[in-house]
């Protein structure tokens, strides 16, 4: 039993999971209170810098490419030809990256409601936001939710919902009401996705609920795939797809075998491994 | 910063990756200084009974399933006729148990040097233990590196090494003259599995390592399959396997495919995704 003592580690505890993961920290370099959260930026020993929001680790150096690849390019290689791409939070800028690799990306929104988070990528994790200078790429500091009640009907190809957890700012992302207005607002054909917890602690959860409300707000297919992820909560996590008029179970194979974007994670394999679900999965998410 | 105090967690410091894990626990149930290691077990609020050993987590109720289907599965459905079966290590017989599962298999030997472990399990963890009584399992409590060097030449279809880290005991287990005693015993078509450590953190140094190891103790195919493991160090870990003129980076998809064994991570895409490998870990293994 060893003491971790704080001023040497950072230590998120997942009350209701009973578990806690630290890493080593050698600075803070940074803690702001935004008028939405708290915000703060560490040096690690060994994971590059780490941004914590609310006291929850966001994302590392080392290990965000993971959380970036999948919840950016599974959906980008279902969608047949994706053009406008809009991204609801995501302020980090990690995932607008992987979205601009795709050249047939014409148009990229995100919509972050707290500009801090972005200041604190420009500042501390310069790689994340190498892209932002794409002229395809547009980043707003507004209210998503809002954002999206006010975009036209069927003007969007591929909705990204790169939220915190559903608890404070992003709570509102979680809610049928908002799945349904972002149904709306997708063509046909269009493909939403969305971060969505952990697989061993919320499979029978939120992850459930997530697929049953897309269902009940109107999309015809969804897909959760899982993928580690180090800092996050059990080192596991997930994202969900969700169709319109669209199978999120299949993608183009052939051009996610084909591309040679420098991708660390993603590979055709890896979409279709994802895509199968353990049988603990499947059985907790077919569970009345 | 949260402070987790001693007498409510059970901590494990990974050192030289700057990283530690934490579960919240309940009781303690055992503390035993065994010849070969302390072990002790916690009843934790969420996680079921952990066993740790020299300060190492070795598995929980809640999530062992995750390792012992992929140390077990991807092997026996990589070798086309698995009869006579070797396990060194695996005293909690977590492992045994997956085994046991494939009636094909005819006979099973597990030798752990410490009967402590197996204890441990009888008493703590009663479902690995659930096979035990099968008349094919043979439970020796022994030193493995001498049990391997007294068995015939080409003997075992299947050898699995289901160890603790590559420090302690089980130093002697990630040797190349270790690897080359297996491939004595091995028949022709034979496999064998070793548990080796994080994606993340090991695919340049102790994975790559094992890799070559492998191949220079004589074997002709090598296959490394991460996997999630919350637990264990990034939350995230992986077997290799290791073929004896068999190619282990293909296997009988069609029995992994068509088998109702009742497991609730593997799965014939789970294997094929895992067989895949992600980009960074085929680059690690490649660089010189």
């Amino acid at each position: 039993m060893s003491e971790l003592r704080d001023d040497q580690w950072f230590t998120e505890v997942f009350d209701s999971h009973g578990s806690a993961f630290s890493l080593k920290i050698s600075e803070k370099l940074l803690d702001v209170q935004s008028p939405y959260q708290h915000l703060e930026v560490y040096a690690t020993e060994t994971y590059g810098n780490l941004l914590v929001l609310d006291g929850c680790v966001m994302l590392t150096d080392r290990d965000n490419f993971l959380y970036h690849e999948m919840i950016a390019h599974p959906a980008l290689f279902t969608h047949q030809d994706p053009k406008r791409v809009v991204i609801i939070g995501g302020g980090d800028c990690g995932t607008l990256k992987e979205v601009l690799r795709h050249p047939g990306v014409e148009h990229v929104t995100q919509i972050d409601i707290d500009e801090e988070v972005t200041k604190a990528s420009e500042r501390f994790f310069p790689a994340l936001v190498a892209s932002n200078q794409d002229p395809r790429a547009e980043l707003l500091f507004a209210d998503g939710v809002k954002w999206v009640d006010d975009a036209p009907d069927e003007s969007i190809d591929l909705l990204i919902i790169d939220s915190t957890d559903p608890v404070g700012p992003a709570e509102g992302l979680f809610k049928t009401d908002f799945l349904k207005r972002c149904h709306r607002i997708l063509k046909s054909g269009g493909v939403m996705v969305q971060q969505s917890e952990s697989p061993l602690y919320h499979s029978g959860s939120i992850i459930r609920e997530l697929r049953r409300d897309m269902q009940e707000a109107g999309f015809d297919s969804v897909a959760t795939l899982p993928f580690p992820q180090p800092v996050y909560p059990s080192g596991w996590w997930s994202v969900t797809l969700a169709g319109k008029a669209i199978d999120v179970n299949a993608f183009r194979e052939q051009a996610a075998a084909s591309h040679d974007l420098p991708l660390e994670y993603y590979s055709v394999e890896a979409h279709r491994g994802a895509l199968a679900l353990p049988p603990f999965m499947r059985k907790a998410f077919a569970a009345k």
